[in-house]
């Protein structure tokens, strides 16, 4: 790629990022749009504009995210959102001190050089190369000299690097410490999981079993225990319950909305009771929804002590009346036989997967080797599959199993369309559904919290990322070639090769700059949730709650987010000292999504649940893993440049590797469990235990008063020995 | 080796078996060595012949032996004692459970072939066979479909270990948990160790900064903290008071002695003052040593203040006032910070090593890595620095350095053996001092407790063991040749060498006989120990407390035993199916072995602390290391048979893995610490704590009347801010 179409290609990136920030500054201004923009403080009962302070200049939000302190962050999107953020300005720190050294430095050293003009001079085919190549390492010669500076360049990101991974390990321990000794009591706090309960001996019950189990080892500090029921046919009801509640919502607003018009009368709305309303007989929606309450509400009921009586499982939350009696007890072995009495800690009870915790460890174990099995080879070959179906998925077969197609199929234009592009849109629609297949693999592991899950998915899509489109890209293309020529030993073919590893440093330049551009301008003006809010708004939310649905923000999504800002990690770290004009790039990527994702947290989305900052040490490795990535493709490049000191970068490797296990030994326990040191912290206000108790109890099976938790508790005490016959 | 020269070899070591059990039977009879082979009852006050009952008939110990429960073994030699035995036991079961299938099936299939003599037939040179080795599968053609039936023999070993393996870790995990809920309240059961105190901020001293952090994280069940010190000074004062306490004993009692006899007034012993008293002036022994007494006592009790004091450690131990509370802190992170404040469960107080408590935890991390390196250096390349040191000290050196040794050396007779064997003694010098170099290197890791230690030092004898006889002799010896053959692919060396595999197996069978009759007559006869006592009593005791050291028998030594028996497994394991004959023979070492040991733990040996079974993880993991071992050999070993089938062995080693991660997980982590479930058993009476402080207070520091506890904690309390000037 020569100088033109990059500027060409990253000026066309810029236009767009300047577009889509200047619609954004308009339409955030509208008050109309407000739920658009400002969903999370709307939520919390905030008027976003603050008396029009918000709304003066375009660049105000980006004042405010400046000026906005961790606190902020944590008020609005929790811990998670910080830690991110931290994340985020870390990787900024990395790129902007490594590149204060690195380009003064690296450009001019290898600007200066001539590789590529000889090499250009000797080899007809190889002629062509771009001025920014020129400033890579691909100019330097063969064995020059020059080299010690980018084996000096390697150092010093790494250096760089230890150095604020450390300082930023530090802050998100204590940014962790501090939210779990907040002198606000919080249920997860105060409780913790138990799975694989034994069999039986006696005829008790469950709850009796775990109630003395519990009591006997920790006479002083426990409280009351839930044990988890199988809650799958009240959810179910509850479901349903909850839909028609909402159907006669609406249909009640459309009603009052038809009266209010020209007929005083109204027009009753119908509708149709078989699938999905598009057949079965028409009935008036308002009796035809009251019937079905009346008739579930008796139903969900009697299935709701039949949950808690008969169909309770082998795993229970227990609770205890202080926070450093349950930290201790999350991280203490219980049972003899270690199969037995598994302990964890609570989960946000908002992110407990309900039907997981019941699934016994070795099932656990079993899923989880399949789990990685099935991820493994996705991840290796999962061009295979989609190979195979786009084979079968030809138009002709198409048509044969779906005759309605043809006539679409048929056009002549669509038709070359589609003949060219069926595989490309076979690879589009796997990539669209990944994240989702991995989440599902992910929580069918028999993980205990949403949380949990979507870490577990993140790495694996980490892997995915990282390793088709860097080691693909990158690797394959032409350090296997240049390996293939080094074993036959012509000279010019190695100098040609090793100057196309910083000719694929363009590719990756124009990959990164149009990921940010592109991408944040869209994230930053989300001109698609306000396009779906608006339609939604005008054609088919009739109640205040149908609206409120309609513009939730829902989680930033840290499961996707996360794994494609390591990409972009991992490509600029491999490239700093190859390339060092990537440095720059990598670097805005970083500061403007920090800004954007800083905003986002402000005034957007809405976290689904908090696991304080339980994430970082997963960054924090995969940070390292670039870096060992990085330390060994440097020596493979040095070695192609025939630099005879090239071992000295190996030296880099286990220096990562005693890092890593040091900072693990020094930080990382604190975020598997709590210490009691935390946990220890002071509450302002003695802690509420029925209200502690009640977060947990799952929604299908709420009781309606909070009184009635008694009620809760004493239908799963009284299951006496019937529970022994399932 | 033929037969005959096996069977002469097998015959003498049998003989002296039988000799010496007749020599143990007569001289256990006499009363008057009663304190060499009756020391662990006479120690306990028992009387060792309960009325006559022992003496009666020359097999009495083995009735005994067989007669006596695991509970009589724990009462004598504690659970360690009764875990070694349940290992001998398991390996036996293991071997009898192999051989009752694979002698009657595999014998006759080996037997009636005759690929050895078809071989010497084709082969001029490899015309020696003996009729041991037609009973092995050497004897089996390549390609033959007997193999099917030696493949499915590795099948049944390995089914029958996992299944024993199982049971055993089951009995081994619940005799663990009855000791660790003991109704009997033991001071390790109350306490546990903090190290990694970290630097004080204000000028707090170590003991107050312990005593504040614990009584706030633990405010109900906390009891005391005792601080370590620096006892360094005040037990070189102790050992040297201690020292001349006994010289002044023994030295009364010559005196009195010489009263007694012709002349009334006694003659007053002497003694010189200078290095090993052999130099110095010459002194009145009994007034001397008075003199140093009255010296040293108020010396000791000045040392010991500022011992505890001023040289306050940055480690403590912290005890509870309940079980449960102690089990419980000892698994849970403190804080924050994970490399501070970090705990364990407090070892035995007779196996604390005091140095080592006080070292940090990143310098701890140091040395281990440091010791590994060294260990594994010694292991892999011992031979280098001996071949070394020999070349160095020949006799022509020795002369010149030791200018008083030519007369011996330049004997012919003598100068020709040493000339000889010069290399061979430095290796036996070398391997006599290995065992204590492994605990040195060991105790340097930084580890806390003799019993960890020893586990560390078995551990690393274990590899030495394995590597340097079993891979030295069998694998360097056929296998790589072999290999080397298979590359040049001639097959009539191929078979001949696949041959001699299976002939080292009646080298081992030779090596397990001897190592049986011998060491276990040497062992149950305990000649040396006899000896020694005699001597001692005759020329050097005077005092009772002289005469108890010299018949104190010490402890068993699993460092060294363990390993060598596993070293056994190995060989036994590796051989049961290639040379069946083996495992008779194995069989009969671990029977045997069961039995003499049994009798030692309940007559002869008196273990110095008890670590409840702790050893036990290791010897399952090194059983099953063994197994993989012999899987992979088998593998190896029909390949060279060119038995196509050979692959389906390999299936195996991954059901290996998978087993030991399933045992690990149900059963290992109840080893490292203490459940909650088995610290909750029921005390028969209320705990005396002072008694259990008391206990941990190192002899050297130990206050004469127990009373004077509270004083000793007094004195680390008032060290206030003087501490912190260290």
């Amino acid at each position: 790629m020569d100088l033109t179409s990059f500027i060409t290609s990253f000026g066309t990136s810029f236009v767009i990022f300047v577009v889509l920030v200047l619609i954004f500054t308009a339409l955030s201004r509208k008050p109309s749009n407000a739920m658009v923009y400002y969903p999370n403080p709307i939520s919390k009962g905030l008027d976003p504009f603050e008396g029009g302070k918000r709304t003066k200049s375009p660049i105000g939000w980006i004042r405010e995210a400046f000026s906005a302190s961790e606190a902020d962050v944590i008020a609005a999107g929790g811990v998670d959102a910080a830690v991110y953020l931290v994340f985020l300005s870390t990787v900024l720190g990395i790129l902007v001190f490594s590149g204060v050294l690195l380009l003064p430095a690296l450009l001019p050293i290898a600007g200066t050089d001539d590789a590529l003009r000889l090499a250009s001079r000797n080899n007809k085919t190889a002629g062509n190369y771009s001025e920014i190549e020129k400033l890579a390492m691909g100019n330097v010669q063969g064995k020059s000299k020059r080299l010690w500076a980018f084996m000096l360049g390697v150092y010093w990101v790494s250096i760089v690097t230890y150095y604020i991974l450390w300082k930023s390990y530090k802050h998100v321990s204590n940014l962790r410490a501090t939210a779990k000794s907040n002198p606000k009591p919080r249920p997860e706090d105060f409780t913790i999981l138990v799975r694989d309960v034994p069999s039986l001996t006696s005829d008790q019950s469950i709850k009796d079993r775990v109630d003395s189990y519990f009591r006997r080892l920790h006479p002083d500090t426990f409280y009351r225990s839930m044990v988890v029921t199988d809650q799958k046919e009240a959810n179910k009801i509850y479901n349903s319950l909850e839909g028609y509640k909402k159907k006669l919502a609406h249909a009640e607003a459309v009603f009052a909305e038809s009266k209010a018009a020209s007929k005083p009368e109204g027009a009753r709305p119908t509708m149709r009771t078989g699938f999905l309303g598009l057949v079965g007989s028409k009935v008036d929606t308002i009796n035809h929804c009251n019937e079905k309450i009346k008739e579930l509400v008796p139903k969900l009921d009697a299935e709701q002590k039949i949950s808690l009586q008969d169909k309770q499982q082998r795993a229970a939350l227990i609770f205890f009346n202080s926070r450093v009696a349950a930290a201790a007890a999350a991280q203490t072995i219980h049972a003899q036989m270690i199969d037995t009495w598994t302990v964890l800690e609570a989960p946000d009870p908002r992110a407990v997967i309900w039907p997981n915790l019941s699934m016994r460890l070795y099932m656990r174990q079993i899923r989880q080797a399949i789990v990685y099995t099935v991820v493994f080879l996705t991840v290796v070959f999962y061009m295979i599959p989609i190979a195979f179906i786009s084979a079968f998925t030809t138009l002709a077969n198409l048509e044969r199993l779906a005759p309605f197609l043809k006539k679409v199929v048929e056009q002549p234009e669509l038709r070359t369309i589609l003949e060219a592009y069926l595989p490309q849109i076979i690879l589009i629609i796997f990539l669209a559904l990944l994240p989702a297949l991995l989440m599902f693999l992910s929580k069918s592991e028999g993980i205990a919290s949403e949380s949990h899950a979507m870490r577990a998915a993140a790495g694996k899509y980490f892997y995915f990322v990282v390793f088709n489109v860097f080691i693909g890209f990158t690797i394959s293309g032409t350090l296997w070639n240049s390996l293939k020529s080094i074993l036959n030993h012509p000279k010019g073919i190695v100098s040609l090769l090793a100057s196309s590893l910083p000719g694929n440093a363009t590719f990756f330049l124009t990959f990164v700059a149009l990921k940010f551009f592109v991408g944040y301008g869209l994230e930053l003006s989300r001109l698609v949730p306000l396009i779906i809010f608006h339609l939604k708004k005008k054609f088919l939310c009739k109640t205040e709650e149908e609206i409120k649905e309609a513009w939730a923000p829902g989680d930033i999504g840290f499961a996707t987010r996360v794994p494609n800002d390591m990409l972009i990690v991992t490509i600029v770290l491999c490239y700093s000292v190859i390339a060092p004009l990537i440095i720059p790039f990598g670097a805005i990527y970083f500061g403007l999504g920090w800004l954007v994702a800083k905003n986002q947290m402000l005034r957007v989305y809405i976290p689904n649940y908090e696991s304080n900052g339980r994430m970082w040490p997963h960054m924090h490795t995969r940070i390292i893993a670039a870096l060992i990535v990085y330390q060994i493709t440097m020596f493979g490049f040095m070695l192609l440049k025939e630099f005879y000191y090239a071992p000295f970068l190996l030296v880099l490797v286990p220096i990562s590797l005693i890092y890593s296990i040091i900072t693990k030994n020094r930080f990382y326990k604190s975020f598997a469990v709590t210490p009691l040191e935390v946990a220890a912290g002071e509450l302002k206000e003695i802690p509420n235990m029925e209200a502690i108790y009640a977060a947990y109890i799952p929604k299908c099976l709420k009781p309606e008063k909070l009184e009635d938790v008694e009620l809760f508790e004493d239908a799963q005490s009284h299951a006496t020995s019937r529970a022994t016959s399932f």
